[in-house]
């Protein structure tokens, strides 16, 4: 697990343009967490000027939050010139199930594009492979979530999603998993209040652009490192909260604090990653 | 006014979906509230997905804050969904009287959908009454704000509001006024600091959503608790300032953790309501 | 340098409305960081609304980030109307040359309006200028940036911009310049972690358009004031930090705090400005 090391440390030396066609929720909190992370975020989705944007950028971040009729189109064209330059997509189908508009877009997305990374939890992942979800706003229905008793399903699940979709899976949850059809990682970082703020998944899609962006010859370890990295700055933000253990304002502030001074080290030091099989 | 504790509690109970159709400025906030008192927002608002969404809530928030010529066509249709299933809708018509999308907006939700609660401050509530506002910016006309020597007259007309409107009226202010046609309470929590922040009247729109969506059959009195609750937190981020008594930022980061931290004990201590009529 | 206390103390005192058209992802941080110069923010930018709003505003901020070919249209419009009533109208070109729609777009709006201010890093103020731009998402390519070394000729550029332009120009950077075709100044206030969050320059946009709009008759005093002013909140929130250097998180929550405690006596105190010739 050393180069753990060097998906960190080329994300701030290397310093790649992400490119986000993402939800006005949490567009700030992502930009922010990209930043911290040493790449530079840029928010852009007029059909006018995506294709432009994703040319200078090295990875390219599609989130269906606050969707609408007319980014369909944008995440479409930058997608395909995304593909056509060969800079890894990641997906972030927040709430697929919740609606057609949501569901036919994902649909449409996976049909016209390859993408490189697909990361959402259970109940959005399985809404992907079956076409049946149990999304209730945008997380995941308890009955799916993934947890040490359901691990082995969840990995070979996983494992299937990507040969179907011909893309690693990232699934998030107590326990996470990223998977290609052939290796699997679980990664047991992170701590429960990153689901009682708004955007940890976000931010989680816009570091997995700022990694792979950087390190794209290994994009499956680089997705785990996003995924191990961001549980650590959760566990390090409530580490901080101290003597107010629901203080979700000053959570928020202590994840941001958490990325910005997270090295290698770090997160070599902390990670609880198992590999599955050999990556 | 002891089941302030069952307002507070079924909200983290129950963890009821809450779904805004608003503004991008205060989106964020309204999301990390809504997360706080224990509900779970959903932000959507293309016409192609509201009432999927909506259909899967237990209130609707709309806030016309950054209205679009777009968003008032959503705003009808996940309006009549939600009054075809009997949730309720919040209306919070900021900035009402500032222009005519904004005035002829409402005029139009006001004609085609049943509000349980419609919340702003006095002078957009005095525009929804008579056609003739002060709006300069999104805040009252100081002329208009309620104080302890216009109160009387403020309960009168928040009552008389409420009659035309056939909705409970909140009217915020240095004092908050919840009515309905009977019935009305007075609120004197709150700190003047909660004005020098962006989004708090919109947050307290979200607050108002989520305690009602958890307690759809005391409306009035879960409307109250919620003006109460943010009051609170407002006096408790403002006790949290210290040393640093003009802090914005860190006031912001209070409130949240204030509300993350309220329960129904600390609301019940608290509380500075006041009932004109029994509720 | 004694009139630094009336810039700060008139925004405070009158509580301009300044109207912005701008971006989704910094819009909250420019709402409370006009709020904490003592300003009322509003965002509006539907073409149906945005000339009644700039209709009861002292100053509109026009920031193109994650510009859409529908608020072009509207921002021109709300252009034009101020120019018609004689409030100060400040252009943020974030990002142009990224983008044809970026461009473009400020080559008409540079064509139909007359600015007071034009802000942005060195890359945008050069597409502005030359039509030939190393924009790299939306930092200035480092090649350009103004330091001590490249200083004499960025000023020499800024005021010629200012000619062309017709609007003073304040070009932002590790040293920052605010220029007419005549007065030049040199303001050395400011952080290196300021670039390392989102916003600090939509932030600086909205500051400006706050003191110019409570400081009408003096908009190049006015326009230095805000960079000198926001780049002391700058050092301050770096001061705060204490033992955590790397703390973006806490860094946004301090320069807030910075801001919302920035009397006339702090900014006498602390800025750096240094004339070139009389303003």
């Amino acid at each position: 697990m050393t180069s753990l090391d060097a998906i960190v440390k080329n994300t701030h030396d290397k310093q790649p343009v992400v490119h986000f066609i993402t939800n006005y929720v949490t567009a700030n909190d992502c930009a922010n967490m990209t930043l911290a992370a040493g790449a530079l975020p840029i928010m852009a989705d007029d059909i006018a000027e995506v294709e432009a944007i994703v040319g200078q950028a090295s990875a390219l971040v599609l989130n269906i939050g606050t969707l609408t009729q007319r980014t369909v189109a944008s995440m479409l064209a930058a997608g395909k010139k995304a593909n056509r330059q060969h800079i890894p997509i990641i997906l972030d189908p927040v709430g697929v199930g919740a609606s057609a508009l949501r569901s036919e877009t994902v649909a449409i997305l996976m049909r016209e594009l390859n993408f490189t990374i697909i990361k959402g939890n259970i109940s959005e992942i399985k809404f992907l492979a079956s076409g049946i979800a149990s999304t209730s706003g945008v997380d995941a229905g308890s009955a799916d979530i993934i947890t040490e008793d359901t691990l082995d399903n969840g990995i070979d699940f996983a494992r299937k999603c990507s040969k179907i979709a011909g893309a690693i899976i990232a699934i998030t949850g107590p326990v996470d998993i990223v998977a290609d059809a052939q290796n699997a990682c679980i990664i047991r970082n992170g701590h429960p209040l990153m689901a009682k703020i708004t955007g940890t998944g976000c931010m989680l899609g816009g570091l997995i652009g700022a990694y792979v962006a950087a390190n794209p010859t290994m994009p499956l370890f680089a997705c785990v490192a996003a995924v191990s990295a961001l549980g650590i700055c959760g566990e390090r933000a409530y580490e901080k909260l101290a003597g107010c253990k629901n203080g979700l304002g000053s959570y928020r502030v202590h994840l941001l604090d958490a990325m910005a001074s997270l090295d290698g080290a770090c997160l070599n030091a902390k990670q609880k990653i198992t590999q599955i099989s050999s990556i």
